[in-house]
């Protein structure tokens, strides 16, 4: 069986970054930049004062010295004289610099009387001056091409001038449920029908990628009605199915998207829970088939779909980061499939404590929605004592 | 001057959770439940079969024996009979377990010949089958009050036949800049002046945080301007400022507002940056007044605004958690305020390594936006040198 790792990288290679579009800046929160975003001007655009306080000739500024206030420059009126021996203009925070002045004195230091200054503590030259470009100069890649734009990118793309900025599509993902035994909530149920939770789960989740979702209406296990659910997903830059996966005689999702076309690259993987993944290429539209287990569709989700839908948006793909933790209970030795094991969590110190829970049942998504973490066992780990070191991935940090 | 730690405590208790609607649960992702969700079925609604194979009786379908195949029953399609003595049904995972049934024994145990199985392995009474209510019973609480939808969250609402949930409506954010000598991106720039940064960075901060910005137009720094702004802001939960925080002549905010009825809470705390932090309340609607430096905004939004969106949002309020790292560099002793020094961060094995930036100037936005963590250091901090361990907020886990 397949390794997670070789699994991934087979996914990932078969992936393409979306093409680009150009939106305002104010929508571009959580977008993945495609061209730089580079200064369209120095930044400060001159010296400018970081205080409230006097531009003064740093020479006369000695404790003592009494200067004539010459005008006063707010932050947006600059002063357009000149500052001479023996004189001062008042400034606040962010004030260009008059012409002549080498420092700002701060208005702490100073007492003011009618039109002059008495300096009580000596200036000092290039003292509380900003120079111009010393945040960014005109021209400076400021936000590189590949990143995804938290709330700091978008005031630094502000400040060099960008209304606009050009970002990959947000990837298209289809999402097929099938099973006779699946509706959705609040439609009928059929006698021991259930009521899916994959479409939904899946569809915020790969929101909370940053893709658009697209809920496919459930397809029964048939071949015709699978197929056409399959369909319905062209121009997606992935299709996820969930169900019909296994080998038994109602799991019709690989024949039906095979008579459409799918290409198999591979099924089944050394995974638990999650081993009857399934991965092809339908006609260019890559397909990744999933377990109907909710547990193992999230488990697929977390270490397939998320790094997918990465490289899709032009992000570095990368697994999700492994934490450390100490266990809070025992663990048996693992066989050789990849373990991924619903825990709790306790902050000790800096620390976490994660302890599994007893049941693993992939079909118990109660479970999943109380972890906070996954354990990740390595094919055959050995058993495993309370109080030993063990590699998790916290759920609350990926925010998945 | 007011510790971070307190004024903190005095935002957050001046905080109110906002009010309930109710929303489809496809588009509830990321939204704080304002009313539990109560399972509406048992899941599974009966013993179901874990796994593709036979039901059968335990005490029949010992090894060599041959049991007689009288029906099949794939999952959403019950058998509707009785099994007896020497009988079996053929089952899918999800399957309803058939009455008289009591154990599944899985396909590769079985040999299958016509309308006859040969046990290959005996069956354990019990074995293969999820039961009833295993994942929750009709009635349980699937998902807590006060808690943020996740999608393992959003899949057991599913789960539990909820098309519907009834949510915390999304606080309002009103965001004011003030400046003669800011303009919005791509607006014409008054001569030394700049483009504002804080409004968006403000405005995508919020929306990170599940809040809805409302981003006024710029104020002046002229009374009625910011007045009027402020009086824009009406039916906010929360109205944010930046700029004119201070206290030269051109600091108008505090006046602006006072005149229009704010209440000054506090106004100052021994934090850098952020120092001139301003909190009041104007005829019922919380003000929070922050530097114009967009450093300095950002630091006390990430320190403020974020836990006072969640507690506005439903959510328990909580600082920006606290991780360790090993310093990359030296560090001079701290003064009296609460310093947030900004830090690039290498993994080393499980471990962080901090190492601040040179130069820590609160204009300069990109070292912000380059920054990977805040090394945050307490009042009199001493001196501390490479290797030495200190708390950082990892700007990537916090997500903003």
């Amino acid at each position: 069986m397949l390794s997670v790792a070789d699994a991934r990288t087979k996914i990932l290679s078969a992936m393409k970054p979306t093409g680009h579009e150009t939106i305002a800046l104010a929508t571009a929160h959580g977008r993945v930049l495609a061209v730089p975003v580079t200064a369209r001007l120095t930044q400060p655009p001159a010296d400018i004062s970081a205080m409230d306080g006097y531009a003064v000739r740093a020479a006369d500024a000695h404790e003592k010295a009494v200067l004539k206030l010459i005008g006063s420059a707010p932050a947006g009126h600059p002063f357009t004289g000149q500052i001479s021996a023996g004189e001062a203009v008042r400034l606040f925070t962010g004030s260009v610099m008059p012409s002549g002045a080498d420092s700002v004195i701060i208005q702490e230091n100073v007492t003011a009387s009618g039109a002059d200054i008495h300096i009580n503590e000596a200036a000092a030259a290039g003292k509380n001056i900003r120079p111009a470009g010393q945040d960014f100069k005109v021209g400076d890649i400021l936000v590189p091409a590949g990143k995804m734009l938290n709330a700091r990118d978008i005031g630094l793309a502000a400040a060099g001038n960008h209304p606009w900025v050009t970002v990959h599509r947000r990837p298209k993902i289809a999402i097929l449920s099938t099973g006779d035994e699946i509706s959705l909530p609040g439609e009928a149920i059929s006698d021991g029908g259930i009521v899916s939770s994959n479409a939904h789960m899946l569809a915020a989740f790969v929101s909370a990628c940053g893709s658009e979702p697209i809920v496919l209406p459930i397809a029964v296990d048939d071949l015709t009605a699978i197929a056409g659910g399959a369909e319905a997903a062209r121009g997606a830059d992935l299709l996820i199915t969930t169900g019909g996966a296994s080998v038994g005689d109602h799991d019709l999702v690989q024949p039906a998207l095979q008579a459409r076309g799918l290409i198999l690259d591979f099924w089944k993987i050394a995974m638990r829970p999650g081993k009857p993944l399934m991965f092809g290429n339908m006609d260019g539209m890559p397909v990744l088939g999933l377990p109907g287990n909710p547990v193992s569709a999230y488990v697929c989700a977390l270490l397939f779909i998320s790094p997918a839908v990465a490289v899709l948006s032009g992000l570095q793909a990368e697994p999700p980061m492994l934490e450390t933790a100490r266990l809070g209970a025992t663990m048996p030795a693992n066989d050789i499939r990849e373990d991924y094991v619903r825990a709790n969590l306790q902050r000790d110190g800096y620390e976490w404590v994660a302890t599994p829970f007893g049941k693993q049942d992939s079909g118990m998504l109660r479970t999943l929605a109380n972890a906070a973490a996954l354990i990740k066992r390595q094919p055959y780990d050995p058993a495993k004592n309370a109080g030993d070191i063990v590699e998790i991935v916290r759920l609350g940090a990926v925010g998945l």
